[in-house]
């Protein structure tokens, strides 16, 4: 993550700490101005991962499979080793509306873990994994930022594990089982029209999108247009993450439709083509989560990392089940906002699991809320409490959805930017004290777990209140149309919900196919309520048009795409990747 | 490496075992039949690789990296750490012109190894990885066969250490940075039609030989011609295998060539684009070379894998180097016949880096030999010593070419297999040494060292005699046409090279642009001295014609391309990926 450095210290240093706040801000050794990540985590000691595995989390080193001395995966066994031991409590991240630049989730999710156990608690993290295209481009790494990251930083925003490549090869290997089908004979009768399964790599690429392949005669098979999605984008990440076993895994996998026959247009699926045994032995290793640490020690799950559009958007089922076999305390994280990233995970992850979240943080910024009172991106940095003030209807939204509709007891993290002033925080902080929400200011990025601990101590406050009673928005026997409309009208505020005739008809089929008691994925834009990301704050009455519908039979939803959604993202004009280098002693530069 | 399973052991048990042979054939405790690959790998027990590195070639831990508990990488700082060590004995391993279902190089090299090791010699095994895509195809796994294999093979012929996804994601990375400058102003005016750096995936997928990229409208990029080769097939493949530090790394990166601009048809390089840095940032832990293990607990390098065609077709130069510091005798192998191998591995490899096999191993085969002496693939399995005798002719021509072009003592493994005849055995050995060759029947496959100790301890008495002498076949200053030529004439028997236009034209260009000192890198069929796969035996004045030029300038050799070279294989009608699976346990079955 990138983050505006501090030129001077002065808001560490604020004569009148914040109400809430934990009063002891120790600047530590801790360097200022904060250093760029990469030269904080690779001036980081680690303790070895077997060390930290043993002491702190009490795995036997048997049930850990070590890549290298940082990053350990722990096995299937080690994992079905563990499920006799009592579940820890999770905390849920997630976000008010974001703006292009993102709040700091992962950064405030890593520092909160860490507060947690700076007040003495045995507390986790668990994460989704990086994707490595968008490190070579705009967007850098995805392992925290400033004093609250996940280490080792260059390795987990890189190859890692192993993990997406695997899911590249799996994904891949069935985009070339199924060219291999229509090449010798066609047997299944398969219409190369209807085939929705498309090839990923993890690369910004937007060359990629749209391709045609089979060209070049005879022998290189039949030409039809295909496109590559980012590995993200890939189905098989989400189903590696929802995942509960081997056997699992592979049932899911073969449940993947790739696309129609000619004449009776019934679905062809993965296990029609046989290979989703194949796919689960390549994905057999990456199934198992990883192990590895904050900068402050702190035992880290990164596992899985799914889309927040068009997949469910948080880490694996492996690795959150996992981390509260080993902690008192998970902290875990959803993408974008907590319309679209936390609704996932309460509507999918949890009703397919049974996890249930004690607490939600809700991290917000100042500048995200003057982006909802109307401040332009190039003014964030220029005070205005005004604009905060008419900024929070986008977090107060957030906040009663949090509440009222998935019930879960929401805690503000005011991630602090250095252009925040003082009197723009205290607003945030009253404003949602008026809800009736704890607020924190938060300074980790710069502090670490000093800028974290109150955070931590009010998060803990609430789980022992025990006010959590997670709800779904919509039940299972509710027909896919009406899922749309709860989600749209109890989370997002519209009027409505409406289908693109092309839409409203895959609907249909999906249903008669009997897909109908799936849970829904909403693929929309981020940055507002509505399907219009310029409309900032908290739109109402508007309406949510559903142009596409996907079918994810393996991972189990249905996605409703509404508005333009990007599977590949492209590189700009001056790419990440001229920057990203190696120095004379080898040491990795430029990463963010 | 798949086998004919013995039905009955009883060339096992000749009464009358062949000349230098060891004699004391023991069947130990290895099942009868011999069983499949995978299930001889995933039950044998492995010394933890953390130990073997220890006791076995006193590496520190410190200096590996671990991958599990059975694979780990040898830091590059630990590579460093050997430098004073003093370098073991290498022995090159080679073959007779292969069928279509390979003679068992690889399996021998393993065997060797493990001979050389059961007669108490510090050992090792250097070889490369094998390639994922062909697992899901015809050819399988590459990990040896039968009691002669590196473990954990699954491992090996799937995902490993990541270095074939790092390959991939490197090559590729520079493919977006590529097409992302041609859709942002392309300030470098390249002709996207002269674009000559393909995708690569590690799979069979023919549907990707030939594709059109960048379609989809304006924000999709510039439409243009592209293709994916095989990742072994990649130039940054070929890189990785020769480069000496992470400095050399990052230079060879720099000078690879994309294309050519539009008005002055320069060269447009990878550094150009300033991709280099990023793409060896991605490859930093691919080189560190990875250890593991045979069956017998050998210690084995297994790293990089280059096609024997377009590329040098050995492992790398890091992994020999390292095994040379580790062991008093390493055995490595080279791609295809001797005349294609062996002469890369002599002209390219030990060219650039210095090194000096002591030792070549021709591996040969009954059945090889009846295939040049003109019996057809069916019957290969039927008795015809009078073909043995005809087919020598090819034997015959590869142990000259190594003794008297090469320079190097040769050494013939009879790979024996079930359905060979005594009679035929005995013809080859015969025929062998009248050429004044030391040969020795190995039935490592089903006997692990106890089948390959006599060839072991042949082996170590053509190195201790001391002849080898090598010799290059042609001097760095020979024009480019003219190294050609010198192979065709002296290695092929052919009696001349010609060049088509195309081909000559960017033979001229290429010498023009400073290139003319590179060593050459022939790709012609494996199947023959000629560039007919039909012509067996040892075909003499024949012609080799070029009809295309690649410059590798980052790996720093010119691709002669006689014939048609498959760069991205396909799939058979039946993969193998429709019988590889999980079972109930978890367990991996169907590979081979």
């Amino acid at each position: 993550m990138t983050h505006p450095v501090a030129s001077s210290a002065s808001f560490l240093l604020s004569a009148d700490p914040p109400r809430c706040h934990d009063g002891a801000v120790t600047t530590s050794a801790r360097t200022r101005p904060v250093p760029p990540d990469i030269e904080i985590a690779e001036a980081a000691e680690l303790t070895p991962i077997l060390d930290l595995a043993r002491e702190r989390l009490g795995i036997d080193p048997e049930h850990l499979v070590p890549y290298g001395h940082d990053k350990a995966k722990v096995s299937l066994a080690g994992v079905r080793a563990l499920e006799s031991r009592t579940d820890g409590r999770l905390v849920l991240v997630t976000a008010i509306s974001p703006t292009p630049a993102g709040e700091g989730k992962t950064t405030t999710s890593v520092g909160l873990a860490d507060g947690l156990a700076a007040l003495g608690e045995n507390a986790m993290v668990a994460l989704r994994e990086p994707s490595m295209g968008p490190v070579f481009g705009i967007k850098g790494g995805a392992a925290g930022g400033g004093y609250s990251q996940v280490v080792p930083m260059a390795d987990i925003n890189l190859n890692f594990t192993g993990d997406f490549a695997a899911i590249a090869a799996a994904n891949n290997l069935l985009s070339a089982v199924l060219d291999n089908h229509l090449h010798h004979g066609n047997a299944l009768d398969i219409d190369p029209r209807t085939v929705t399964w498309k090839r990923v790599v993890d690369l910004n690429d937007r060359a990629l999108r749209d391709v045609v392949v089979g060209l070049g005669g005879v022998a290189n098979g039949i030409p039809r247009e295909d496109g590559f999605d980012i590995v993200v984008a890939s189905e098989v990440m989400a189903i590696l993450c929802l995942a509960t076993s081997v056997a699992d895994l592979r049932e899911r996998l073969g449940r993947v439709v790739v696309g129609y026959t000619r004449g009776t247009k019934q679905a062809v699926h993965a296990r029609d083509l046989n290979v989703h045994g194949a796919m689960t032995v390549i994905l057999r290793d990456a199934l198992a989560p990883n192990l590895v640490q904050t900068l402050e020690h702190t035992p880290a799950m990164i596992h899985g990392g799914p889309f927040a559009n068009i997949a469910h958007g948080c880490n694996s089922v492996m690795a959150t089940r996992t981390a509260l076999k080993l902690a008192d305390y998970v902290v875990t994280e959803a993408g974008f906002g907590a319309d679209l990233g936390a609704e996932k995970f309460v509507d999918i992850k949890c009703r397919a699991t049974g996890l249930r979240p004690s607490a939600v943080v809700v991290v917000a910024t100042v500048r995200a809320l003057k982006y909802h009172g109307g401040v332009n991106v190039p003014d964030l940095g220029t005070e205005s409490v005004e604009a905060v003030t008419a900024g929070m209807a986008n977090l107060r939204r957030h906040l009663r959805n949090v509440r009222d509709v998935y019930g879960l007891p929401p805690v503000v993290a005011l991630n602090r930017f250095p252009s925040d002033t003082d009197a723009e925080v205290a607003e945030v902080l009253r404003l949602v004290e008026a809800e009736g929400v704890r607020a924190y200011e938060a300074t980790h990025f710069a502090d670490g777990s000093d800028g974290s601990k109150a955070l931590a101590r009010g998060v803990l406050e609430v789980i022992e209140e025990g006010s959590a009673d997670l709800q779904f928005v919509y039940p299972d026997d509710m027909p896919l149309a009406q899922k749309a409309e709860a989600v749209a009208t109890r989370v997002y505020g519209a009027a409505g919900v409406t289908f693109e005739p092309k839409a409203a008809k895959r609907l249909a089929a999906i249903e008669a196919e009997g897909y109908g008691h799936l849970p829904i994925c909403m693929a929309k834009t981020q940055s507002s309520f509505s399907t219009d990301p310029t409309l900032r704050g908290a739109p109402e009455g508007h309406t949510v048009s559903v142009r596409e519908v996907r079918l994810a039979a393996g991972a189990g939803f249905v996605v409703m795409v509404t508005g333009e959604i990007m599977t590949m993202p492209g590189l700009p004009k001056v790419p990440a990747s001229e920057r990203i280098d190696v120095d004379d002693d080898g040491r990795i530069v430029g990463l963010s």
